[in-house]
């Protein structure tokens, strides 16, 4: 067996052996395979695809190329979420704590914010002092004694991931359901969950832009989750529009500080409650959505959620006084409101759109090197189907940067569409897979 | 413009303009682009194609990624002769002698073995002394001095090339047209010709295994010579079984040896005299065809062709005593003949496989850094079509590796097909372009 053989067999269309894969994936760590023979085979992935065996198969690679976690040793059923990713969704920074105080431990490895989308770590990471880059054996210690832990990829879960996700970031193979989906599986198998909960986006600000792909991405990653042995459950939820209303990281952290004060917007708690629900149910602390949900609601107008998610950040090294008094958090230099061209109704939102302009605000990275400005971001006045007149407050942009504001507004003015007549936006929560 | 951007557009199966591909390739030759971005953008192409436009732009690209030669200043219309690459074809090392005797320049810039098929360069090395690693200089002075020059590519003849056929070779995707296409043409165009024939092989040893293909690349070839201001005549010829009877470097000069003095295998022949009357008439020291394969013939009868020969390797430091005696030339230390298993007609020979066999004789790299045994090789006693008895010889492999024989010898008698009835062989010259 040589790399080109594989690469060819692919290129050609014919499915991989397990063998086939497994031999590219640890050659390739080995270093016996180099980064360009790799980037041709992802290419060739890419334009052929794979099945749902070769999905399998190039999932176990990637495990087998680093450390999984062992949690057998922490008591309970212990449950994550994922999403897809999309734009202003901070559901699992409300979500972690609020399942976990009601019970269910929470091992959550997150990511950084990904081209238009932004990054769990990179919001929490807003709150001074609050730490992500911890070890496992910390990681274990934070789930023992809180139910929960909020960290970043180690660097011995899924080596081969971080290197060839790196690889498709540059050379436009990432939007790939069965790359997405080893990619995203193996990460979860490794974290040592025994259930996941999996939200995953539509629309224009989700990689998946039709339903029928996110539905195929879903049933993917159920399918892979099961063989593993792992329970799963996916929610395809609607990303046709921002969630809530804030975009950035510490703008984020203050709509997060909303929801736990009970005064969180309809949309983001609906998917957040949703989630949840799910969790608790696998994680055996409730046995219908109902029940699930009513406890999620008394868990947030009781306090729990926000004391859990307070014993966390300190568990971690966070200032909490900042989440306590928010206002002490010094506010963006410049802020800029677009206002509605003309009367009518919000009609259409490129969130793909509204995410790179909040990314080149400062709210997220360009380059893996960039820095990031807790403080950028966008507040959205007006949701799908809102009436409008002239004039009114579409959305403030928020930075630290001045000279940079004339040309994000502009983008923003094409990103938002106003028509005449109403329109009914698409179901936040089109479906639900198990 | 970004490279993620043209890779992408490039997998959707979009046109790229001429300045994306200019980009790409200056881009590349400064390091800004990475070889994985490169093998990625190859593997699009190859599965997405490119059009003519393209394949136009990606020339132009390549040759301004190094110098062309000027041979202005070089009396004569100066024709060269390309072959896309097959079993046993030494054509070059007659056709060029010979049409230089004829008052035509060939300014020939050949290349070594690749995957299965033979290299100019490397049959010429063979002979003692004998050197292709000349300077442009050494390069015009042999020109204008014999009228004919044989030698390798320089350093700064397009560059991009070979950077970019390195890549290829190591990721599947060599076997595509455009990328063929522009491969050979750059080079081609940067020799400084006015004029040039192609040799373009179809059959079970080619690159190009249907006619249909052999056609395209082609038409393609000639459209972009005369783009750049070249005459070009293109003959479709066979490679259904080895060109001659002999493969492997000093065994293919033997017999070179034999065409010079009139007894060369008519298939042989046959081809090169079509192609050197082609190029004849394109410099203009014949008018048609016929008259321009009695010059031939007088050129060989006459031992003027193999004068030639004796003045261009003496010129480039051969020791021709091994070309006017080629006994003195040790003959490789194993030799071991293959018997035909049965009685019948010779009615298939896997060509690409005979190659490889020779290659893996010693004739030929499987790796560039592998060394060439050059009295490696395989002596055909048969072609297609011919009656042979259970026991007769078939073929004879050489090598001076003893331990290698049964393996090769085992892979010939799978590549070698005896059946009941004489079958026809495909035409040998199938079609002419212009």
């Amino acid at each position: 067996m040589t790399p080109y053989e594989v690469i060819s067999r692919k290129r050609d269309g014919k499915q991989l052996s397990p063998e086939e894969i497994q031999f590219f994936i640890s050659s390739y760590m080995k270093e016996e395979i180099t980064d360009y023979q790799m980037s041709a085979l992802l290419m060739a992935i890419y334009l052929r695809g794979m099945d749902y065996m070769e999905t399998s198969a190039l999932t176990k690679a990637y495990l087998e190329s680093g450390n999984q976690i062992d949690l057998s040793d922490i008591p309970g059923f212990k449950v994550d979420k994922h999403s897809t990713g999309g734009v202003g969704d901070k559901v699992s920074i409300i979500l972690a704590p609020l399942v976990a105080s009601l019970g269910v431990p929470v091992p959550m490895i997150s990511g950084r914010g990904l081209g238009h989308s932004g990054g769990t770590l990179d919001k929490l990471e807003s709150i001074p002092g609050f730490k992500t880059n911890l070890s496992v054996d910390k990681f274990r210690e934070l789930l023992k004694k809180h139910n929960l832990g909020l960290i970043g990829q180690t660097n011995d879960i899924v080596p081969a991931d971080k290197q060839i996700y790196a690889l498709r970031d540059v050379t436009a193979t990432v939007d790939n359901i069965p790359l997405i989906s080893a990619s995203i599986m193996s990460k979860k198998i490794a974290e040592g969950i025994d259930a996941l909960v999996l939200d995953v986006k539509y629309g224009n600000g989700a990689f998946m832009k039709a339903p029928e792909q996110a539905e195929e991405l879903a049933n993917n990653l159920i399918k892979i989750g099961n063989e593993f042995g792992k329970q799963v459950v996916a929610v395809l939820s609607s990303m046709e529009q921002p969630l809530g209303y804030k975009i950035g990281n510490w703008l984020e952290i203050l709509e997060c500080l909303e929801c736990f004060a009970g005064k969180g917007p309809a949309d983001l708690m609906e998917v957040t409650y949703e989630l949840c629900s799910h969790m608790l149910i696998l994680g055996g602390t409730a046995k219908t959505k109902e029940e699930a949900k009513e406890k999620c609601h008394q868990a947030i107008e009781s306090g729990r959620a926000f004391e859990k998610f307070i014993e966390i950040a300190q568990a971690q090294g966070a200032d909490i006084s900042f989440l306590e008094k928010p206002e002490k958090y010094a506010a963006a230099k410049h802020k800029s409101v677009l206002p509605a061209s003309k009367s009518g109704f919000i009609t259409k939102i490129n969130t793909y759109e509204v995410g790179m302009v909040s990314v080149g605000l400062g709210a997220g990275r360009l380059r893996s090197s960039d820095s990031i400005d807790p403080r950028a971001g966008i507040v959205m006045f007006k949701k799908l189907g809102d009436r409008v007149s002239a004039g009114d407050g579409l959305l403030e942009i928020h930075c630290d940067r001045s000279q940079m504001m004339e040309r994000p507004l502009h983008r923003l003015t094409n990103a938002i569409q106003i028509g005449e007549k109403p329109v009914k936006p698409p179901p936040l929560l089109l479906k639900e897979i198990k």
